[in-house]
């Protein structure tokens, strides 16, 4: 067997992490601006045709290859994103999150395991194919957001307007995580989500706790009845009518298959530095995250939250949270059910605003399509072993739209680990993960080419 | 009759306010020195004996008269406290919070109406008595604390330290409020407080939401669930066992007395600018606000509160809250009680610290006694009406410890009105109550030498 090489992250995909895509604020726009261009001139440099799809929110980039066998050879769609999550308190980061540093085997920086080192191992494969060959094995295809961590909310339009360029076979997404760096995992089932923010106001300014105190209505104690009502404390469950209508049964076989992925409470306190676990008890940890749906306030604020004590009633409260949803929930239904349901117990005469922050489908892909079988041998012969086969918690919009507008299922082949940290400080990304993935990415393409 | 002057607030009062006396926020240090070495300097230009109290935190300011009519005089002391609360979004307020502003007959700023121009009144009136007489009719001492916004956290030993010192008949505190310009109220009953923060820490860092969803601890979650068992929201009970066994039964006559109080729906409405009023079913308004305890989150916050959607479940969510208590509630039980309810319902595993940032004990004041009928004279004398008595929804933590410490009274004389926006934007300060204090006082002062 003849020794493939060692990939590592070259020094554009360095440079390309130098920039603060932090999608959800504003004053990085330009910086989304900046990225989304580098982008396209590295595509343009590898020979793609590449253009910028633009919408009300950042740019996405779009880039499609030429250099191909021949119009017959199959297409594949890589999705990807370049925005990444708020940094967090800076003085949480060993390192400058935003000058990839190399430390025990790892690059560390914001943004490397989520998503930019990943999508840009099939670039690099892309990259080693044309150099080999001077030719791909097949028709490739990127789409590149910019907005995936503002929950992709302007992907459906952009993908509805370009759904003629955009025509594949078969899409592939790294934006997940295999096991370690010899399991690798094909994630064949993802999380769905809805993400709201409730601003809750119910006097005109913040009173005096003394004088009005058990007669003027407190913002901060309202929305947190509210809030608490969502979710039986001790059950777990979310208390949402019709909330549970759509959930897909899951057969015991599944079950099975699910609860041999290696994710349990153990696992879980280590990764997150819990001392307890909690979740509805009926089912194990696997199975909570892969087939039941959640509910997690993401942030909260209202009243005084300086140094010291001050006796106000707040005039106004604030909350982010969040559903994850699993098949066959609909994210539509899951809006409609939860708005109504938090303006029923609105008290009367309190102004309660529900913003909608972005939604995702659930999703599930066929196992037994030969996409799914070549996915799974690229893997085996990049990892030396078989992946798992996993339902995750997470949340990857495009899948569900990808589903809906082309009828065409997504590979999730993720090169991330575990205890990456994404959206924490320190994220950081595998050095022989990146390898890993390059390689597997060339066995992949190359399968492809082979009908 | 001879006409009575009008009484305005003078220059070195303004000055006074022009220091942002802030004790909450440690910035402020300086500024509260500079405040309490003011009024020192202004008592010694009056020919009182000034001083500093010194404890662990803002110094307090300590004054006595030697120009008195006589040793057998009684001795009045009156409490006030120079410290202000922070004052919010600057944006909110129409004129610089630190620059008192005369706007439609008020004086506007931070600590105009709680408490600088309140116990301003009362060295306006030693000031009036001196220039007319060379003497004042009776003894009088001043105590001014730097701590009453932070619930006083050391007066208690300060008290106790000048506990020979601070030897008097009767004390006065100007620090709650009248009806109008022309309705003084007497207030005999206040509620105490006991003001918390919990931190809550369920995780080594923040997790991503949908690998964790559903399995992870939410530190923001458990927050809130632990925060709305403390209340019931239909009946607005307090649910903290033992909370209510001291709570006193108040009288018919006393209850009918305090309904006279022009406290209803409608102001509360007004003055707040709430829609609704919420509270105990069983009570009305001005019930609710005199004899019944209350319980209010203060502050709240955990997890991101940026723009944007940001998918984590929180490591950490705290929050402020405090309760009222009335008589015969004790500060020190109730605390016990919260705190092991609190211990009871933290889920094992999860880290909870609960601090203490402040407590006050009820307040019941003699109505029948010969200080309490000259208080009431000298108002009908300034305002030309005769006072109403009422039992307020405040907290002054010093009525309590004169209380037990001294085993003397308080009156409690307030010349702010409903709407002067204590610890809110745009606090003021009418100049007609201004003239009102003053001349009630000098009223009080020589009813006082009249035995």
């Amino acid at each position: 067997m003849e020794k493939e090489p060692n990939y590592q992250p070259p020094e554009d995909l360095l440079k390309f992490l130098r920039i603060p895509t932090v999608s959800a604020m504003s004053e990085h726009a330009e910086d989304m601006q900046k990225a989304a261009q580098q982008l396209v001139e590295k595509f343009k440099s590898l020979g793609f045709e590449a253009s910028l799809l633009l919408s009300e929110g950042h740019p996405a980039v779009f880039a499609q290859s030429y250099k191909t066998t021949g119009e017959d050879a199959p297409i594949v769609a890589v999705y990807g994103h370049y925005d990444v999550q708020d940094v967090g308190e800076i003085s949480d980061w060993q390192s400058d999150p935003f000058s990839p540093t190399e430390m025990n085997g790892n690059l560390v920086g914001r943004g490397t395991a989520d998503d930019k080192c990943q999508f840009w191992t099939w670039i690099h494969a892309a990259e080693e194919l044309l150099k080999d060959n001077g030719k791909l094995p097949v028709n490739m295809k990127f789409l590149i957001e910019g907005e995936e961590e503002l929950a992709s909310k302007n992907l459906p339009e952009i993908l509805q307007r370009a759904k003629d360029l955009l025509k594949a076979d078969i899409w592939v997404v790294s934006d997940s995580h295999s096991l370690s760096e010899n399991e690798p995992v094909l994630t064949y089932g993802l999380r769905g989500i809805v993400y709201l923010q409730l601003d809750l106001k119910t006097l005109a300014k913040d009173a005096h706790s003394g004088t009005y105190g058990g007669n003027a209505p407190n913002a901060a104690n309202i929305l947190v009845e509210m809030l608490s009502s969502l979710k039986d404390p001790d059950t777990q469950r979310i208390e949402i009518p019709g909330f549970y209508d759509d959930v897909r049964e899951v057969s015991d076989e599944e079950r099975e298959r699910l609860n041999k992925f290696p994710f349990d409470e153990k696992a879980i306190k280590r990764e997150t530095g819990a001392k307890f676990v909690r979740g509805e008890e009926e089912f194990t940890p696997q199975e909570r995250a892969g087939m039941r749906p959640t509910l997690d306030i993401n942030g909260i604020w209202g009243g005084y939250q300086g140094e010291g004590p001050k006796t106000i009633i707040p005039a106004v409260a604030s909350a982010k949270f969040s559903m994850r949803l699993v098949p066959d929930q609909k994210s539509k239904s899951v809006l409609e059910q939860v708005t109504n349901y938090l303006k029923s117990i609105t008290p009367e005469g309190a102004d309660l605003t529900i913003t909608s922050l972005g939604t995702g489908e659930p999703f599930l892909v066929d196992t037994r399509s030969k996409y799914f079988a070549k996915a799974r041998l690229a893997m085996t012969r990049a990892f030396g072993n078989q992946p798992l086969e996993a339902m995750e918690g997470g949340s990857i919009p495009v899948t569900g739209l990808i589903k809906t507008i082309f009828g065409k299922d997504t590979l999730l082949m993720g090169y991330g680990l575990p205890d990456d940290g994404l959206h924490a400080p320190n994220e950081k990304f595998s050095l022989k993960m990146y390898d890993n993935g390059v390689r597997t990415n060339i066995h992949f393409l190359k399968l492809l080419a082979q009908e």
